[in-house]
């Protein structure tokens, strides 16, 4: 089974200088290390940065879930307090389902970590057949948060795909 | 004190074939254990099998709800994360009030017994006077969401129902 | 760094009889004592009592926000499931953005002393450059919950305050 995903980093800062991003490489090396056997692989079809900004977050995720659709989309970054952090409130109305068991284990893996973990935003759920959640933008952060999905996403997607054979995912 | 409870099971495949529901009896059955003294007494008014079909269920919930004010509304199944799983989404907009704090022991409970539980979208809240919560659709998440809230229950539906004596609870 | 602090009672009761009130003065002294130095102050500059009413809750938020622009708002009472219970839904629609992650850490750390934490319904987030939380009415809940809060607070609400030199904010 190939399951294909979507990387958006959310930054301005990083959209102006694309070397100032940690996260999306570190993302894509876990992914890579969690594709251990043939019979589960992560392909990385996307990585997009894009500024802090709701129209530009939003016309990724869907046209990645609406046109493109990848089994799953993964921010990172605009989860803080901060006026301009604003990921959550842009990726929630896109969703169809919303996800609170991923939030509650994202939310309690972290908080096991760090105490800072209790100002993360994260939003997970589903848009049509695409699972999406939001990592926040600390390469540690999001790695702890990602680690803790990751055994699950595989049947996650699968289940939001409608597919149950894998040769029926792969080749859709 | 006795509090009634409704129990709506959402399956496409028992609406067909109700043999195949293994949860409305395991519930019961949870429910008649935990009614162990005279003090307090679960009694299942009304047990449905429906598809999962939103208008359906809505149709049960708000009958339940508000014509026959019942104390406690369980519904199991459609909480996964696949097309046709949409009882969270169909039930949300039926409660005044959402209980996130009978979520929270819901999906801190379950994860404790496997990292599934991630996958779980429970809803819980309150119309009006009655309390209502949307379990899994297997028969053992069922068993252990309900498990867990149980203890609590008769506390919460007589704080919903405004009434405090168990004789004005009893005749309403 | 003074951080400035508005606390609302939610209390009907208390709003005819402030004498019945044990929550103020103890969310106070939790603040004065965490006041330890000169590097962070909670400066509580409004206590307002209300009864369980909408709109008396949203004026005395919305004033605070957008006006007096505090810090923090802190509520304590209207979080359980009685009909009077209205707390959590006059505040959440006031929100820009929600905070999961502080709501995650009230109700596992409630949950941890005592089950009747399930019944807990608590909202916490921004209004602009304000945070906002609220409590249970229960003076022990309350205290639970604010203390859990407190080592992060200062660090939310000064991201929140769009701010980062203590000069700035404690001018602004
Ligand atoms: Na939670």
């Amino acid at each position: 089974t190939t399951l294909t995903v979507a990387l958006l980093i959310v930054s301005t800062t990083a959209s102006r200088d694309p070397t100032t991003d940690a996260s999306g490489q570190l993302l894509r090396d876990l992914l890579l290390a969690a594709s251990t056997t043939p019979a589960l692989t992560w392909e990385v079809t996307e990585t997009l940065i894009v500024p802090d900004d709701t129209q530009a977050i939003q016309d990724a995720v869907v046209r990645w879930a609406d046109v493109e659709k990848v089994n799953l989309v993964v921010t990172t970054g605009g989860t803080g307090f901060a006026i301009s952090d604003g990921t959550p409130e842009a990726v929630r109305p896109l969703l169809g389902k919303e996800a609170p068991g991923l939030v509650h284990a994202m939310l309690s893996t972290s908080l096991k970590i760090t105490p800072y973990a209790m100002m993360a935003r994260p939003v997970a759920g589903v848009r049509a057949h695409t699972l999406i959640v939001t990592l926040p933008g600390s390469p540690k952060g999001a790695k702890e948060n990602l680690s803790c999905l990751l055994p699950l996403l595989p049947h996650a997607c699968i289940q939001c795909s409608g597919l149950t054979s894998s040769r029926a995912l792969h080749s859709g």
